[in-house]
């Protein structure tokens, strides 16, 4: 998915959003965000929103010194999703592969790259909610894929939302798995460290792009990462990042978001707010905005 | 009022907003949006943020040919609040100086410098909530302070919005004031157009700052304006661009706005959404503020 308009200013919002995670002083903050407009004013828009990610974190670290602007917030959100994973666990254990399917789609609010504040309420509202409201896109061929996929790459998105993976996984044959995180801090999105902390590596094999961008954007990624790419049978892309940077016609790939901008919204034609669960050879809305950049 | 950092992307929505009001052409959004980007970067930070509102207005200019993107929606809003002036006038009517005075504060809900959109709902909600809701300021001595001056200048606002200013006008000496527009196309700002079509010219002496900008600074105005400002015993100041840009410590001036932005609220020191009522001489909260430029 190329920029959108509605990208500029928003990128503009998110680089002063990580500044602030960097440091309180504002001259510094300041800094930041003029280096990200300057870059941004030559960046090749015909690339997918997450690119300007590595922008910003480059922005950050020469200004700040501060590698991962977003380890604290990493680290309590895995911490909050741990604390709720016994009441998770036994909404999903009672019920069917839908419900895990469905709080593993909620878990995708945990998401710091599209809002600078998320909370644990909204975390809340948005397990209940997704318990009960539609889902745009098709749960059951979903399960099917699944179930007759023999080697699935499934390309998870942010720390906190790891644990709510856990969830769908138990209901999975996770021999047939490999689990992908970031290769590098990006946003809030979980790298090995979280994997490990939320309790992935136990259950699963887990492995990273090799790249500490916030999507998955092949050139930028490890030979390995490559491979395991190219094997897959089956692609589970969790997040709004994934989908940015993978929304090709490559018919092996399920995204499963929450939509959370307007942009990508418009893109899977689909409505804000909505639980999408979305395959390529389904094709999207948004195509018609392929000649925007 | 200097510039914080939360106007950086803000600035950087508002050039779109303004570039969509001009232009469906997507490309040419994009090069006003980067046009106003690349002058943000060197932009003297210490100015009032109202200030980029011409490097905007020129790009808009420059790129689409547009020279005033808010006209159609200044007719509208005019539009709207003349339909509605017969019932906001019954209630004013019926009432107090302080029922007409809310009604006027209230009618500075209708902004597209903070929002792009305000909608007929904001307006008639907004109405409604101004009878009730507390104030952050002192009306009675506002009361006062125009029943002792005998030289008023009262610099409006917003288009749609001059029309409320009716109702409070209607309660004063209109003989002692002088009722100021601005100079040219300034976002939604009402100049002497709005000024007539509104019927404000039937009722009050009315002139322009002689700057088409959203805000008085005063070097960037006509001597007429500096003139007139100069002589005033009181100086009734309307909207958040008269206050970003007047917020000295002239004892003279009393603010009267809604708090629609958060920098706005804490330099004035009320909380989002306030209905303020701000002299000088009381100080402002947000004077922490002055010297993060």
């Amino acid at each position: 998915m190329k920029m959108r308009n509605d990208c500029l200013p928003c990128i503009a919002r998110g680089s002063l959003d990580a500044a602030r995670l960097a440091t309180e002083d504002e001259d510094l903050q300041r800094k930041v965000v003029k280096q990200v407009l300057k870059e941004l004013i030559t960046f090749d828009l015909n690339s997918p929103p997450p690119l300007m990610a590595l922008v910003i974190a480059r922005a950050v670290k020469e200004m700040t010194g501060v590698d991962d602007p977003y380890s604290r917030i990493k680290k309590k959100y895995n911490d909050f999703a741990l604390e709720l994973f016994p009441l998770l666990e036994k909404k999903a254990m009672d019920a069917s592969f839908d419900t895990a399917l469905r709080l593993c789609i909620a878990g995708n609010i945990i998401d710091f790259g599209t809002h600078a504040r998320v909370g644990r309420q909204k975390v809340l509202d948005t397990i209940d909610e997704a318990l009960v409201m539609e889902i745009n896109g098709e749960g059951e061929a979903f399960e099917k894929a699944c179930d007759n996929a023999d080697n699935i790459l499934w390309i998870a998105d942010n720390a906190g939302e790891i644990v709510f993976d856990r969830l769908l996984l138990q209901k999975l044959d996770c021999r047939k798995i490999t689990y992908v995180v970031r290769g590098g801090p990006a946003q809030n999105d979980a790298t090995l460290e979280d994997a490990e902390y939320a309790g992935l590596t136990g259950m699963v094999k887990v492995i990273d792009t090799g790249a500490a961008i916030p999507g998955v954007i092949l050139e930028y990624c490890s030979e390995r990462f490559r491979k395991a790419y190219e094997k897959a049978d089956m692609i589970i892309a969790k997040g709004q990042g994934n989908f940015e940077t993978l929304d090709s016609l490559d018919s092996r790939i399920f995204f499963l978001f929450k939509a959370k901008c307007q942009v990508v919204a418009d893109h899977a034609g689909c409505r804000l707010d909505d639980m999408v669960i979305k395959n390529s050879h389904q094709g999207f809305a948004g195509r018609k905005f392929g000649s925007c950049g």
